[in-house]
């Protein structure tokens, strides 16, 4: 199996690409997931490729590499395609090609993103809905044109566990894949998160991974581990040993169950801003250590 | 004493300026601040501008305006004005600027924000930590310049409660001010967060709203409300009446002890992403109801 570790949990904290590196290095995880947090995709060009390619040569010269790139707290603030206004959704195609231009100068090949969020009276409105999503097609495709010209391998969408926000169900998820299916020219996948998918008052009877994968099966890409008691999108760190749902042997008996040892696992926590970089090491520590022993059986 | 709401709860859910300002009108709050997960300020010009001047023109069609705006969850995932890389540094000055700019097309006066987060190293090596400072003063007064040009009448500075960022003590905050008194074109003050100032396990001594209010007094800008433990920067809304620390007799009796009854109380909410808008909606209704009675005696 894959361990890895998406940079959400050092975001602002350790932002100097040698110094990061040098961190990153002592947790001995070899497959490694950039954050949008660390360059917004609107920075000026030259200064952004500049800064991207410095954290790849940084990580180089430890021996790690990024194999994807995921959007992190930031992008995740903004409504991106699923917005109410036309001109915003025109805005945000432009800065998932940039999102990807720092994929590529990161030197990372695949491309990971929640979609976004709806406003209420957007959501639910069914007419509504189905425009906003048929034009998220579109503009999907219109991307994964956009990623093959540049050297992008896939790219991978992130179900929330959220009714004004999709994919949001085994459904919507399924039918997302069979839209861009053989249309889109590069890969559009399934990155599945264990803290959504284990979310309970907002899944319900879905709130079970190995049933999604089962039901998703050849369109999973790679997955965002974090620790969560299944009531909230907690992305806890393993620390939380009494209140944690997400064992290491779950973890290895779903992977196993459904064959998907392959996707990579990138973890990512998420803490408070206020908590200390101390802290926040020693959860990233600690998780790291407790799951590389049973990734490594 | 004057009672007023931050957009932060609205981020995503209420996207649509006339929906917006319709759910708003609902609340009864006669001071309103804008937030930058509404608008990105890298967004193309004049399409950013058309959206601001839709969210200014549905709040007013409501007899509602915008005193003043902060940036929001998107801003402070980044290290902004305190990163590591000068590049980034400079780049973020333009985002500032043009952040005055929406600022002036909403209709706001006043601009608030966090200075940002600095790289681990940085904090905690004290030469890079005083040119770091240095610089941002600098920044901050070629800031207030470009709004003095614009119309902007008030720069408020957020302390937060946290060692990578300044300011985050009394002790800087002073400074700040005593560096920018008298050269900056339009004053620059402090803008004071109920929940960062009573942050025990941070601030020490220093949790004491009060204390800072005497200490910074004619630096006093407006403030941010919020409901909190004390334990972290929550958030809350004021349903928590059983582990809340932030009273409507301690919000009164703190501001008549100090003469601080104009400054503006912008509630500032937190919700998880996932949260739904209907629990959303409720928390914002009773915190303002709850508080309104009090304001208004």
């Amino acid at each position: 199996m894959k361990l890895g570790l998406n940079l959400s949990f050092a975001a602002k904290r350790w932002q100097d690409p040698e110094e990061l590196a040098e961190l990153c290095a002592g947790f001995g995880v070899h497959y490694w997931q950039f954050n949008l947090d660390f360059i917004d995709p609107w920075w000026p060009e030259e200064m952004r490729n500049r800064l991207a390619n410095a954290y790849r040569d940084a990580f180089g010269k430890k021996g790690l590499s990024f194999e994807s790139l995921f959007n992190g707290m930031a992008a995740y603030s903004y409504p991106q395609f699923l917005a109410h206004s036309r001109e915003v959704r025109d805005a945000i195609q432009t800065y998932h090609e940039r999102a990807i231009d720092v994929a590529m100068e990161v030197g990372a090949k695949h491309l990971g993103i929640a979609l976004g969020g709806m406003t209420h009276r957007d959501a639910y409105d069914p007419l509504r809905r189905r425009a906003i999503y048929e034009e998220t097609v579109e503009r999907l495709k219109k991307l994964a044109a956009y990623g093959a010209r540049k050297g992008l391998q896939s790219i991978q969408i992130e179900p929330t566990p959220l009714f004004t926000e999709f994919p949001n169900s085994i459904e919507s998820s399924l039918e997302l894949m069979h839209d861009l299916e053989n249309v889109s020219e590069i890969p559009v996948q399934i990155f599945l998160d264990w803290g959504h998918m284990l979310c309970k008052p907002f899944m319900g009877k879905q709130a079970d991974m190995e049933l999604w994968i089962r039901e998703l099966k050849s369109y999973i890409g790679d997955m965002h581990l974090q620790q969560t008691d299944g009531l909230w999108d907690r992305h806890w760190d393993f620390r939380h040993e009494e209140d944690g749902i997400v064992t290491p042997e779950i973890i290895k008996g779903v992977l196993h169950n459904t064959g998907t040892e392959d996707s990579v696992q990138y973890l990512e926590l998420s803490f408070a801003f206020e908590d200390t970089d101390e802290n926040v090491y020693e959860g990233v520590k600690y998780s790291v250590d407790k799951l590389r022993d049973i990734f490594e059986e």
